[in-house]
């Protein structure tokens, strides 16, 4: 009998034969030289843990919540394109996973399920991750989020204008399929007459959204949002003063702009800046239940996937992104009995040793400090 | 004539051949992504030696003591699962080997020969391991060890809960023979009706020890109890304040808990928590003699060696074991020349130079220097 | 159809079949082992961005001024030897490139055409770098560059004696074709009888020119004086004390002399020490426009490329080398974007993260920090 | 025509095939993992030069003196073991190689020819490296030494014990041919009837010689005493107490003891701990004219080559000496040229960036900075 995947990177091995070579290209692909996507990995790798012993943690508490929804570990699914790229049943099947974890499922405005269809697929919460494509689309589905019982808009502000990466360039990449959550907005703008262009998977908004926009935005729901792609103390500071209720630090995977520190080294001056008024939550990089408890250990609340959801769902649908997450829960699990930690409330920076070379930062009003020594 | 091997490597390499696969990876894996294990080794490499001239260091005196017991040179062995992975007469090899190079063999719960056998075969000083698998069979090994002839308990506190490496996992590895120490208490158990579950190789204690039962453990035996897997100033501390009589800087060579620091790295700041109130051993990629000086330069008082001993039964049973272990001898003593070294009882950290990148650490109370500059 | 290139190093992979091994190594090659080039690319790839979000930068301004010329973009072309080597137009092409980009060239004394030719062809603005080769030619080379419409002299200070690259030499390179600008001067010197040796590819003038000689440099035109070559805080704060209209920051692309910095480690250290006096430029290594803001930010006006010319005029002459200036100029429109920035007049050091590596540094007078903190 | 050696590594890559294989490994090899010497090479290559420009450096003086001995350039020849492991002439071709480039060459105790037969061939100045192999053998050559012109003894401090390394140990390495300084030695002893052990390649003395014998040492001879192999504050203090003339600090190439830090590491620390009060050199891992240029920057007076003159020996002879030294001048012209000085007596640290990793250092009394900053 064939051995399960036992890690992640055993997803990664096992999905490349199964995608075609340009989706596959597509997902693993960083920006440019991709430097920041090497970087996102090899600084999770360069802090050491700390770990105690002769402590009972076998009664670990893992669950925990994000914005007020309860997830059973806190790890979740990132927004990411159209995830008919790997699996046919695309977001819908990844929601089925998520949901079979009793974790968070974000869904990115360019999925090819329309929210409603992953809205009705899911067995666990959801969050409508908006990419802001002007105002009259922004307000249908931020609207149509809330109706259809998204918990939260995860607001992204780290792309502001295309940036297909060269490797998609090169591979005169099409994307298959057509994004679910714009079928009837199109239709129903045809039907009004309004002048409406078809939104495409890469065409950003002009004029771009703003923190001029936010009360605007703010006005449409009364949903939480979440600002993803903070990676500087500056706009983490910027993103309370306009009323963030949370904020997710994110390289957006490497996959935009390059040479941008990895989330993980970018995290403690943002946990500084806000100084636990707000959940942060990270991505980019999360492959090793170490990975969970470094970031947690830093100050987040919890993390999230986003390349491994393909690879789940390439080989094996929704249960391949349940297996995925069992697996970062099960190695979350051991790193957190072999730091002798009971409760993911209680983890603390202490159990890190961050290398020297991350040093202080310089941001606009000051020097920060990474970590508070 | 063939060359007999020259240093540690060449052992490992000539071992390699004579091995099964499975336990061939079975002795050199490390845990998931092997990081920890890496970093065992580089980190020695790391630290420089500050080389004396023009002493006259032909009298040198290398043997030492450990809790008492008389060492012919600061090198012991360390408990590692059942030898017989590698050489048929397993641990009772290992025990002659220590024994002809007049070291002390530390023997594990997890061992093929019983430790009465292994007591039989040794002609040198043991410890014995222990791995808490629950209070019946912890007070029958500590007693049989105490009965048995063993000077010292070595608690083994950094394996909370099994963790499979990943190479043996794809191996579907299966340990051979039966687990030494546990024939006689089973059929023993059977015998008064008593229902206690099999032993398994792998199969740690439910509940686990505890920093609470440490007292209950202290009553079971006058022997010394010695703290391994200590990573952390604090757990230093804690072993302190529960009665340690020594303390073994260990990464269970990176076999169990990914990106930790090395042995080496953590050992600092464990020598500046203790104070000199304990003795200080260190295992974890210790290859060369001028790892020892390293090692003991830095306020250890004796070093052990793991997966080497594996390759000296593999190659040439306690013969090979002896020999590598003599090879050691004779680079330490060569470190010693180097380093115009009389005794083992001066070394003293400044016949070293630190990298600049193992800055400070920041434990549960304070920041602590690596070490006192 | 075939994919255009979409980055520099497309170019430079294009443009070696293109060339004869000797010219192709000319090209690319570096002093001795090549350190300093590699470190050129590198130390840009070390720096990371802090990259600012919900910002209009929609309408950027990435024009700019360098001496009173406006650039459409902070990219110029720096002064390489013989054009000629890459494409049969040699300068008169490459002068069209920058001009179709609204950029300036900077046209070296050793081109293959005459700087009159380059002044026909060019339409752009230009600076003529002064390689100098003896009294008689540079007075000759400043007289005519001024009269032909040259806007400043780039005097190139690194170079004071000639270091054949080791690829040359293993090729026994012969630069093809003859030196443009000695055509008339040789033939103009003959006739008078003066005995002036014919000035050829390597060869540096006897005496070399000193601090000395500025004040004379300074008599023979109106035009302002581009110091090129400066590496460090002591030779920026002298050509100050001489007069310097500009610095520029250059490595010579590392081809002169190996194992000094790279040229954007050593940017900080002249800003601080000309503390906004001069403009300052900076070349070697530039290949992304991410490194344009890393440059900008660190206090550079503007920057300029080498190796990469030559590429675009191997694949397509002018074309190519107005398409590579484009994609420059895209890239670093991009990051503007990313980085929030609406005008290059306004980037800060706070736009990026130093790696701590990089400490102070000592100079003649004091230690000074590489960056203001 | 075939072309010249343009750099030591020239010479390096054509005398491998023309030595044998155990010869080849003999001169090549480091001790154990050959860590220094590698990072003999590595630390050079890290610093970087501080160029400095527009100075008229063509009246360059690069002349110098060692002990009063005139040397044409700043680069001596090491003292190694029998050079007819290269060529059939041995040290006397070196010797004439070194004359013909005007420096000193050092002769190692263990020379294919006798000191005699090096002095009578030579037309350069000579030191007599020492190896202590007892009294008798120490008086017996150092009076010889005197008397046949050597201008100062070179005692070897780092070699307290034999040390073969591990590549010559595979080889099973005999050194061809006898040690010319002891044929007559040992003919003369076993005429008076004394019991003198035959010296061979390897042996060192016993007992060894220490601190307390140098006042003996002293005795024997008028000669200045130069301690080669010092790699400590420490011992160079000593070495200043018990008289030394001269330091040359050396790693032996590290051949002898593996993990200590390079030459050019130790050199900062030496050179503040003995303050100018004697000339110091270096060796070990020079291989390109920066590096000579890096050396004295730091403080030495004057560096040597071991290794390379192997090369130039096997490929040419004398002639081969003598050009791989004027490869290295040229080079070093070349490095002096671009940092604009004009004296070896003027260079100083401020011409160099030292890597911020090398931080300070902890010797016996204190902590020393590694530059004075």
């Amino acid at each position: 009998m064939r051995l399960e995947p036992i890690n992640l990177f055993d997803y990664e091995a096992r999905a490349r034969p199964l995608l075609s070579h340009n989706n596959w290209e597509f997902i693993e692909a960083g920006a440019m030289d991709e430097i920041t996507t090497a970087r996102n990995r090899s600084a999770f790798e360069d802090i050491t843990l700390r770990p105690r012993f002769l402590i009972d943690a076998t009664e670990r508490k893992i669950a925990t919540t994000v914005l007020g929804e309860a997830i059973s570990f806190p790890v979740m699914i990132s927004p990411t394109d159209g995830h008919g790229l790997a699996y046919s049943e695309a977001e819908c099947a990844t929601a089925r996973g998520a949901g079979m974890s009793k974790t968070l499922m974000m869904c990115s405005t360019s999925s090819h399920c329309s929210l409603e269809e992953i809205a009705a697929a899911a067995t666990g919460p959801l969050w409508f991750q908006l990419s802001h494509r002007g105002y009259g689309p922004t307000e249908n589905l931020v609207q149509r989020a809330e109706a259809a019982g998204y918990k939260a808009i995860v607001l992204t502000i780290d792309a502001p204008i295309p940036t297909p990466k060269e490797r998609d360039i090169r591979n005169r990449f099409v994307r298959p399929g057509e994004m679910g959550n714009f079928r009837e907005f199109l239709k129903q703008t045809a039907d009004t007459g309004d002048d409406v262009d078809p939104p495409n998977w890469e065409m950003p908004s002009a004029p771009p959204l703003t923190w001029q926009d936010l009360e605007w935005l703010r006005s449409l729901t009364n949903l939480p949002i979440v600002f993803k792609g903070v990676r500087t103390a500056e706009d983490a500071r910027l993103a309370l003063e306009h009323g963030a209720n949370a904020i997710m630090v994110s390289t957006h995977g490497g996959r935009r702009m390059d040479t941008t520190m990895s989330s993980i080294e970018a995290l403690p001056e943002i946990v500084t800046a806000t100084a636990g008024r707000v959940e942060i939550y990270v991505d980019s990089g999360v492959r090793r239940g170490s990975d969970v408890l470094k970031a947690l250990a830093l100050g987040a609340t919890a993390v999230s996937v986003g390349r491994p959801l393909y690879w789940g769902l390439a080989v094996n649908g929704a249960e391949g992104v349940h297996h995925m997450l069992e697996l970062l829960r099960e190695e979350f699990n051991r790193a957190m009995a072999y730091c002798g930690q009971n409760s993911v409330d209680d983890l603390e920076e202490r159990l890190l040793n961050i290398p020297r070379e991350w040093g202080p930062v310089r941001t606009e009003n000051d020097i920060v400090e990474r970590l508070p020594f």
